[in-house]
């Protein structure tokens, strides 16, 4: 029974599944929050292994076409198989004079991931952060509300990140001296500590 | 023209694609050879984005599934698209008394693969390491140099790792007081060496 044996001895691991945010875009040291998260779980004695699967530009729609099949490929039966999803920026971001993905598909399609992952895998989801443009970001914290909201009625623990990192002293000022949407070293950082600090975290301190 | 930009303008993404030893699987940094190669280049000065797309327990055959799919998904058409493959100690596993992957599907996907995977992306090859285990290692060895010789015909570059790993003073030692595969931090330290001081290598110093 795995809840009997103790964490080191459990084998976990985590897909987390994403954006560019995920993917650690901008940081130099190759990591971002999800990078760093793994090592502080390793450092203190977790048997873990992480994919990271955030892809640049990716909306909730490219996830919805594509985690079930790299997840399944990354997380066997005999494992203590997580997921943690964040999207949600580039859902809000206009191209061509057009939103990316509408609310309402953002919305449908966060709950058909959430839902169906759920029922395979531990699941938590971590809020769009916020970009150095003051409309796109009240696309994003209109988007982060509601998907805060569709969380709790799907029972999925979800982190808001927004507010947190607008705020916070090194967010905005790294992504505007970087591409003005990706932080840096300190962003990074700042945001793995949110996440290790939060109660539904699996390797909290 | 790509060609007369600076490799720090030119907007290089990497897929690796692979096995355990491509994730970093037992390394405390959880950066791998891999995350250590992308944190030498972007250190550089390379504009780089690197997914690591190494799976544990995947063979040949399970990368052949998987491999384009997955690179689409990442390496859009406005990008220098790179892949680097590394498989093939669990083609050689034993697993319930059968060798996982014969030899001759083995160089079958390794030719499909590369061929397949040359005709849309630059592409660069690195054989498997050695295992603590002799009789496992006859068959890495034996398949390192059909690898090798089949990467020549295909011209892609082919960087075997098997024999300076074997006589690495850290490699076998990490991977014993390890899991009797996965080498530690100096392991995968001296196999991201060898990467960047490969000459095919793209960022080489």
């Amino acid at each position: 029974m795995s809840t009997l044996k103790s964490k080191a001895a459990i084998d976990h691991r985590i897909c987390f599944v994403g954006d560019s945010f995920v993917q650690g875009t901008g940081d130099p040291l190759c990591l971002g929050w999800v990078g760093r998260v793994a090592q502080d779980a390793v450092a203190r004695g977790i048997n873990l292994t992480h994919y990271n699967l955030g892809i640049r530009r990716d909306t909730s729609r490219d996830i919805a076409a594509r985690w079930q099949q790299e997840c399944a490929a990354r997380l066997p039966a005999d494992c203590e198989a997580l997921v943690v999803f964040s999207f949600g920026v580039n859902d809000t971001s206009i191209f061509e004079g057009v939103q990316r993905v509408s609310e309402e598909e953002s919305l449908a399609n966060f709950q058909s991931i959430l839902r169906t992952a759920s029922s395979s895998y531990k699941v938590l989801m971590i809020g769009p952060p916020p970009m150095p443009d003051s409309a796109h970001n009240r696309r994003v914290a209109q988007l982060n509300k509601q998907f805060a909201e569709l969380a709790t009625t799907l029972n999925v623990p979800y982190l808001s990140v927004f507010e947190v990192l607008r705020k916070d002293e090194h967010w905005l000022k790294e992504a505007i001296a970087n591409d003005f949407a990706h932080p840096g070293q300190h962003g990074y950082e700042r945001l793995a500590g949110l996440v290790q600090g939060w109660s539904a975290w699996w390797f909290g301190t």
